[in-house]
């Protein structure tokens, strides 16, 4: 049987609450079992995961080829067919995605703090999972192995939400999922997904308070902006990357060159790639030529304020939407501000908070900026694309917070995990 | 002149959005200036605030004796105006519980984790404030205080709205508070009360995304539920304690005793006294005459279930709504239940995942209930009152968190930080 056969499209089906609850229930039951799993048996899960996801290559192909028909006619942006386009190779980069994650340790029962107090009560504050951990997110099916890996290990079920266009890969792949968890001897619900209820499913799932112990959105800032707001279960939010570089006075040539390159070019379509370049007064004369000269043989449009076009004509003007904008293509806002404080302070207007870096030789500058920009990432002389799951050593990457609660900057395993105080006495009471 | 002529109340006033507006923007620029303030004036602020308020312990009595016969007047229940009184004792109580934070460790700067990549690139998570924490509560003018003196060592401002019941005692207290923090060169506006803008301005305070990073809810289920459904900021949801104690079959007679009448009899009124007491039925004959005869001769009122009426008659029938409230007085629900499954199954269904003990000498009982019981606090042989901040050893508290993201738990210091990733390179790029 084709694992096809299995896959229902939602546009047709009334939403089914009592169905939807029942997924849920499945859930809550599942993570339970998955809660007190040792990691040899998640490890085990998670290597019969990758050896299926290979043997049913074809099966997970062909229905990547349906979505991607589909998503053709419908006129879906070039960006989003790359993103939802899974090649041979592709499914076995996200086999070996989740092997990597085998290797990673598994934070569940950790003892985060511990101590005995002086009446002889001991107090341990020890790693347990969330539960069930719901994920919203679009036309990123390799999300769907991503999440389900992490959230495995870290001993949580998953209930997820990978969108209409890539409807027909998604139910294919946790079809695959669950059979792996099957033969290794745990639950199938422990990976889940709701894309068969359609819009109505996602909407219950943000106010699915008491089944769900954390939503995690990925995508577009409309649709992290819509869970944001319409969610009542606890989320966190994965961010935008309005992401600066500032090169200040003593910075070195050949490191603003490099960085700078490297921060917007490599790949302009992801969160951390740089998008406004700030540049001292003091040193725009030596550096800016040589910086944006480079970048303009990669492509990228320069779009620059008047003291900037002044010394690098080959740019286009900077508007105020500049500075807030995610190109997330080959552009580059560039300013002239004459301090640092002026930098910092364009930061803390324009920043999403995910990602700055200073190009300095300057210790003290260097100490201001690492203590005075509030971001999730601050970093000195290195490329801001270094914020992420896999560079931090995390393996793969749930996501990358920009709020402050909970988790900040690319999250893990230990960021899937909650605490849980364990209080032993031997018959005290409280005097 | 009084400090009482600074005081209006909210009825009065439209709601004035400019002026609401420049509030949150005082308390970010006062958060930028606290997040790199040196512990030592931190904690000489604190020592300036204990002094200013035993100094202007007549102010605060003589605002307090306005709000209670207020309180009076629209029919305040007694629980409330207990809690709502200040005495000049209790005014005192609130200075010691501010000297009590100069002592505990300030979290702010300390290393998290932190590693160096094989390309020399360093990683340090560092502890920085959340920056603006914002206060919703209801009628404890102490809370005023801990939550103030709490979020200033830990290097946040906060913005507090303590309902209009206790609107006096806050402004006189608040008002205490920036006197004593314009003597220490710290920002007065490091704590703020919006008060003054009446319903409107919690209403605008739990939508002040951007602007608020953190908002604690503390008082009524309701009050909780509201901040928590109504909020786009992120919050942490402090909860109503539905505790359970259960009694296993092979429980020390003198433990179960002691500890279910501390439990009950201690402080019936806050939120980690028992509600529910779970019996072995191996156990029940031989533990529930000397458990319950303790309580009734303190004059707590045993809501049994059938089989537990059947051993101590001296009670009053148990509906199923009694398994799911929080008395809050003196009032036992008791049960007897077959096995340690169905106590737990029981938990599952009506706990609020604050804390649950089970009195037992059996140690697989023991690591099973610890397990398995999904709460904040699990105790083994312990009284369910020691979940608390002071106790723990935090100092005061700034609420018990009953959610998993973030907090879990009696909530001190560090759960009124953030993280930041601190990344120094010297020229490397992503390859």
């Amino acid at each position: 049987m084709s694992l096809l056969e299995n896959v229902r499209t939602s546009a047709a089906d009334a939403f089914d609450a009592g169905a939807f609850s029942d997924r849920l229930r499945l859930a809550q039951s599942a993570a339970r079992t998955l809660a007190t799993a040792t990691t040899a048996v998640k490890n085990a899960a998670l290597e019969a995961i990758a050896h299926d996801l290979i043997e049913h290559v074809d099966d997970i192909v062909a229905a990547n080829a349906h979505d991607l028909e589909r998503g053709r006619g419908s006129g879906l942006a070039d960006g989003l067919l790359d993103r939802l386009a899974l090649s041979p190779r592709r499914v076995h980069d996200l086999a070996d995605a989740v092997l990597d994650i085998v290797a990673i340790a598994d934070p569940v029962g950790e003892t985060a703090r511990g101590r005995t107090l002086p009446n002889g009560v001991h107090l341990e504050q020890v790693r347990v999972p969330f539960g069930v951990v719901g994920a919203i997110y679009e036309a990123r099916p390799n999300v769907t192995a991503d999440i389900a890996a992490l959230a495995l290990k870290s001993g949580n079920a998953v209930v997820l939400r990978g969108g209409s266009a890539a409807e027909r890969t998604n139910a294919v792949l946790v079809s695959v999922i669950q059979g792996a968890l099957a033969r290794t001897g745990l639950p199938e619900a422990s990976v889940q997904t709701i894309d068969g209820f359609g819009r109505a499913g996602a909407a219950e799932l943000m106010r699915a308070r008491g089944y769900v112990d954390l939503l995690v959105p990925r995508g577009s800032a409309q649709l992290i902006q819509t869970v944001v707001t319409e969610s009542t279960v606890p989320v966190i939010e994965t961010g935008a990357g309005v992401v600066h570089i500032v090169l200040d006075e003593s910075a070195r040539e050949d490191w603003a060159v490099e960085i700078v390159h490297n921060a917007k070019v490599q790949r302009p379509s992801v969160c951390n790639a740089v998008e406004t370049l700030l540049v001292h007064a003091a040193a725009a004369e030596r550096l800016l030529p040589p910086v944006l000269q480079a970048l303009r043989a990669s492509g990228v449009t320069i779009h620059a304020d008047a003291r900037a076009t002044a010394i690098f004509p080959d740019s286009v003007p900077a508007t105020d939407e500049d500075w807030a904008t995610e190109y997330m293509s080959l552009d580059l806002a560039v300013r002239v501000v004459d301090t640092l404080d002026e930098a910092i302070d364009h930061i803390r207007r324009y920043s999403t908070h995910h990602t700055e870096s200073i190009i300095t030789n300057d210790l003290g500058n260097a100490d201001r900026f690492l203590a005075e920009v509030d971001s999730a990432v601050v970093m000195v002389n290195a490329s801001t694309r270094f914020t992420d799951g896999g560079e931090f050593g995390f393996g793969a990457e749930v996501g990358i917070s920009t709020q402050k609660l909970h988790a900040r900057g690319p999250m893990g395993l230990p960021e899937l995990t909650s605490t849980k105080w364990i209080v032993r006495g031997s018959g005290q009471i409280r005097r």
